[in-house]
């Protein structure tokens, strides 16, 4: 594939070495050759394939979900983290707590069925927009990524994205944005449970967490569903350091893998943000390590030539 | 692809019925044409794709391997369940339940990394031979169900795989013996942990049970792991009930999904068993159920021109 396939990167460090590296793992008979069935490639989602800004879209819907909620539920008005969140008071949903945060997720994320659940994400992504640019969450994603990810496909790589995110929330809409079909959509999870309504089988999702996908979990995560080491990590914070030392450090195979990390340094077009921002987003100790690692860091200023699709 | 790359089968009610219903969702423009990236299909794998008796293979790999190392534990020449299975007291391991023979698999899969692991079956697989046929566990595999594979595969069909086997077990082999990768393998699983030792990421198996993928638990996995109703779902046992309900009772998506079923009906060329059989391989209630649900039942013996590969 041409390398100008990338045609919103800059010409630059970053660009360069994403190239370097297909052309390296992809030359037939090269000492770096990698067979396409191990060219798996994975990718963060909130930040690193659209934007997690002000808020991460899952928020939102979150939040949305929570008013709906809100009239069955007249206790929330002046009950912790329920009337934080109600009221906007980002501080005082924060200051909840893991905790406080897990109860919001399960009284607006738990209690229906598999199907009404992916029903009920599908509808709100088809109606919210977002409030700077009014558009729907499903077109702010980062049009160099999209770019990126068609380039990965043409040369034999599988991707999958690895996100803190719902599982079921992004499968709802992950193969249609960005071509990954939901068995390579892995994030953060409820535990379910199986049975028969009738004639009918169904699968309910209870009020208690399964699994958070972020930090060390996540090259758990990887183990799990991929079973193999990935060749390439995409990400753009602390989140993703364990996935990003999993797939260029210490390997048995003795292969070079790949990380890259976006760092947000624009202001203008979209947001900066890095060491001091405490939700999703925080990039501090990864970005330290990036030097030593020999991790390729994305100035999204600098290396981008825009940023959303037109 | 041409029917008669199921050479293996008979012609019959069960070749008829598979061929039918390849036909009926892969016809563009056919009143039940289902597009490529939802022609799903499930496989059990102990006792429909591989044998499982007189044992499944696992249990033999568990067996000796705790031979291997039962010179460090000399408690368990007098300590059940592992005095049982040293013994090869089979009647005394199953006396132990669920409890001891969980405590045996953790004794043999766990404490290691996961590339430890993956290595210690690998050799494993590698010397082990079947006790009746001499031959490697990985040629006890069913040569009319490798056809079938080939031929959904051909057919556009994305094959996965849903065992109550390890998951890291199973996928040590899968991908060569079948052509199913790792990211396809679903199964039951420890969990693991990350940790650095020094410069190198490891991912340690932990002795306890993070899933246990049979039955109820199936369908659960199904949505866990592949994030989409299979539209065919292949098994032999009541193991497998619950995934077929979920593969063709009430999808909400109208379609009518394929289930079949395995019976181990040929007692001389591989083994007869069904209602009785009390470990991996009973078979009872879904058989029951076949008729009911227009399930496909695959008469070994009458069904299948020949059980292995040459």
């Amino acid at each position: 594939m041409p390398a100008d396939s990338l045609a919103s990167w800059n010409d630059g460090k970053a660009r360069s070495a994403i190239l370097a590296f297909v052309e390296r793992v992809s030359r037939p008979g090269g000492p770096d050759f990698v067979p396409e069935e191990e060219r798996i490639a994975v990718f963060d989602n909130d930040g690193t394939l659209w934007s997690e800004m002000p808020v991460p879209v899952q928020a939102l819907f979150l939040r949305d979900r929570l008013r709906e909620l809100a009239p069955q539920h007249p206790d929330w008005q002046t009950t912790d983290p329920y009337r934080a969140m109600l009221a906007g008071d980002n501080r005082g949903v924060l200051a909840s707590g893991l905790a406080g945060i897990t109860q919001l997720v399960m009284s607006t994320h738990a209690g229906m069925t598999t199907d009404e659940f992916a029903d009920i994400v599908r509808g709100w992504l088809s109606r919210a927009r977002h409030p700077g640019s009014g558009q729907p969450y499903t077109r702010m994603v980062y049009q160099p990524m999209l770019e990126l990810l068609a380039y990965l496909r043409a040369n034999g790589f599988t991707l999958f994205i690895v996100s803190g995110g719902g599982i079921e929330f992004m499968r709802v809409f992950a193969e249609q944005t960005y071509g990954v079909p939901p068995h390579r959509v892995v994030g953060s999870s409820n535990v379910t449970h199986f049975e028969m309504r009738g004639a009918r089988p169904v699968l309910l999702r209870d009020p208690k967490l399964e699994f958070f996908d972020d930090k060390a979990a996540k090259p758990v995560a990887i183990n799990k569903f991929i079973g193999r080491r990935p060749i390439a990590c995409f990400g753009n914070s602390d989140g993703d350091h364990e996935m990003l030392l999993w797939t260029t450090e210490g390997r048995p195979d003795g292969r070079q893998g790949f990380g890259l990390l976006l760092h947000h340094t624009d202001g203008e077009r979209e947001f900066a943000y890095d060491r001091e921002h405490v939700v999703s987003g925080h990039l501090d100790a990864a970005l330290d390590d990036a030097p030593t690692r020999g991790w390729t860091v994305v100035d999204m200023k600098q290396d981008w030539k825009r940023v959303y699709p037109n």
